[in-house]
């Protein structure tokens, strides 16, 4: 990630009345703090094990929900091959590490943290023709459609890794069957509840192949020993207590609605765009044909009072493309309409700046 | 680490009867359970912060008052280089990473998920003569004294990856200056709770040497995005509400009152031994003339009804000289005699068996 992206992340979070479609934040709304605050309490006064160390491996009670819900979509995967993570994101790092001298191929675009994590982890991330191929299953992100061939993604027969962390935030609900359940031997499954349930817990998971199993634990130790004892307790306890299918349900619906307001608001406001109409998660993949810098583009936008996702973080190669990524979720629905304005607003002006050459150089080969 | 450690001691756990001399958890009875529970209610109630995706950098109030306390002993650093890690585990990862091309040295013994971290960061760890040093300040760890000779390492000029998890648990209550008072532009500054408050929150912190804060961060970034924001919320909330200083005081006189019960034990039930009396820290150093493999050694105490730190896994090279860390934080005082007792007779048994070679090739070279 270009560290201008995050200084100005970080910058325009402290500026008041700027509206916020950048980040990939879930719906403040949305989040089960009532039902999350009595698990929290409960379990830190039940015992000392929510504050102690715990295992590499991590909870077993989040493990066997995990291989539960993979066995209903026809995955059957032994509990003990789960790692539970530090978000999908130390999944991805940990995968990525364990791939490090081999080309991963991510498409043309990707999750921007993951071309981070395969490339600072010494892995060639490139666009096609790796010998790795990593995709976000049933919900691409930045896209926010299926982009995986599935077929022809199973008849290469190379080790893929396959990031869920949108998979149940199809607005249709038709969560696809994961690729786990017809390559076990090769996928490396990564899943989330930092889009379901709330990214503040850092809970993700990891199940790889047989074989990295115990390379993959090793690893893990040696990044953070495990993830936080008092996270994985409280959601255990939590998932003791909710429905979460009612719970999916009812983001997908929220989430659906937020993103038919969004796409008609950004198509009204802002000129010479074209838009992909997600099917599912948090956000929209806004193409333009225009060049330049976009972190320039960000600038201005934060001038005028908005935020988005600069393109180039999720594009392997050809950084200069303007691309943006709205995110949708966690931006109330009447402030869709003066976002998009602004975000018109400043898109016009930077087309009337002199263009500048990108001041950073491409993270990685394509 | 090797495998088979970790399996046991998983295995172990599930032992009822097993009286655990391994391990390195803080004591039970210290762990500030309703302080923290109500922090952590608090904090889900109160807003969607501590459920929602924060900064990589982590909690602003907590870096303060990481800052404020080092000003205290001498360092006088500025709030935006600290960056909130999973533990000291991630702190040393990071710092290990970014000095992967180096030799890192650690001396004859250190804390055994140091070795892995650097070792599997890509690092070449050396037992000295090393490009950088690793050393772990006021109380090493498993020694449990103080082995810094802080100026012949301040005269090397190298940088120092400085582990300050112990420094703060001297029975004697005098924490040496940082060394990152006199070193600051070199000192890879490491920091935890883990052993004062409780590890199950996983907060640590990472000073890096002013210029490679930027790359660290990215770092950050790219293994879990940011440490988890309710660990970080509840413990800020619970900062304003508590004595630190009373706690740690506290935890000093149990923790050397539970030493000196264990030395006594071990001294009168365990033959054939050398035990370095410790100065703070939760644990015993005890060192023998015997050789072999130290995992044989711990499944025979197993079968006896206790466990142990196999020493092993803190001496990079000589690892077939039997050492033990022995944990005397988390046991009750009652029950150090009858676990000295039975890794005494297991110690015996031990003498009595056949040697085999160690089965595991060493981690490193040295």
């Amino acid at each position: 990630m270009d560290p201008r992206i995050t200084e100005l992340a970080e910058r325009s979070a402290t500026i008041p009345g700027v509206l916020r479609l950048g980040g990939g934040l879930p719906a403040n709304e949305l989040l089960p703090r009532a039902e999350l605050a009595t698990a929290l309490a409960d379990v830190t006064s039940a015992s000392p094990d929510a504050l102690q160390y715990g295992t590499a491996r991590g909870s077993a009670a989040i493990r066997a929900w995990i291989t539960r819900r993979l066995a209903d979509r026809g995955a059957h995967v032994d509990a003990d091959r789960v790692i539970i993570t530090a978000g999908a994101q130390q999944a991805l790092a940990i995968a990525g590490s364990m791939v490090a001298n081999w080309r991963i191929d991510v498409g043309d675009a990707t999750y921007a943290c993951a071309i981070d994590a395969f490339a600072q982890g010494g892995a060639h991330v490139v666009r096609s023709g790796g010998d790795v191929h990593y995709v976000i299953a049933g919900v691409s992100n930045p896209h926010g459609i299926d982009k995986v061939d599935r077929i022809a993604l199973l008849r290469t027969g190379d080790p893929l890794i396959v990031d869920e962390a949108y998979a149940e935030l199809r607005f249709d609900g038709r969560v696809p069957r994961p690729l786990l359940a017809d390559a076990p031997d090769r996928v490396w499954h990564v899943g989330t509840i930092s889009k379901t349930i709330c990214p503040g817990l850092r809970i993700g998971w990891l199940i790889p192949p047989p074989g990295a199993l115990s390379a993959a634990l090793q690893r893990k130790m040696a990044l953070d020993l495990q993830t936080a004892s008092i996270s994985q307790a409280a959601f255990a306890r939590f998932l003791a207590t909710v429905d979460y299918d009612d719970i999916i349900a009812r983001a997908r619906m929220v989430y659906a609605q937020r993103a038919a307001r969004c796409v008609d608001a950004i198509r009204r406001h802002v000129d010479g765009i074209s838009i992909t109409e997600p099917e599912g998660g948090l956000s929209i993949w806004v193409e333009t044909l225009d060049r330049g810098d976009d972190v320039e583009l960000l600038e201005t936008a934060i001038s005028e009072g908005v935020t988005f996702d600069p393109g180039s973080s999720f594009r392997p190669g050809d950084t200069d493309r303007i691309c943006m990524r709205v995110t949708f979720s966690n931006l109330a629905p009447e402030l869709f309409d003066p976002a998009a304005r602004r975000l018109g607003r400043a898109l016009a002006r930077f087309r009337q700046l002199p263009r500048r050459p990108r001041t950073i150089s491409q993270r990685i080969a394509s």
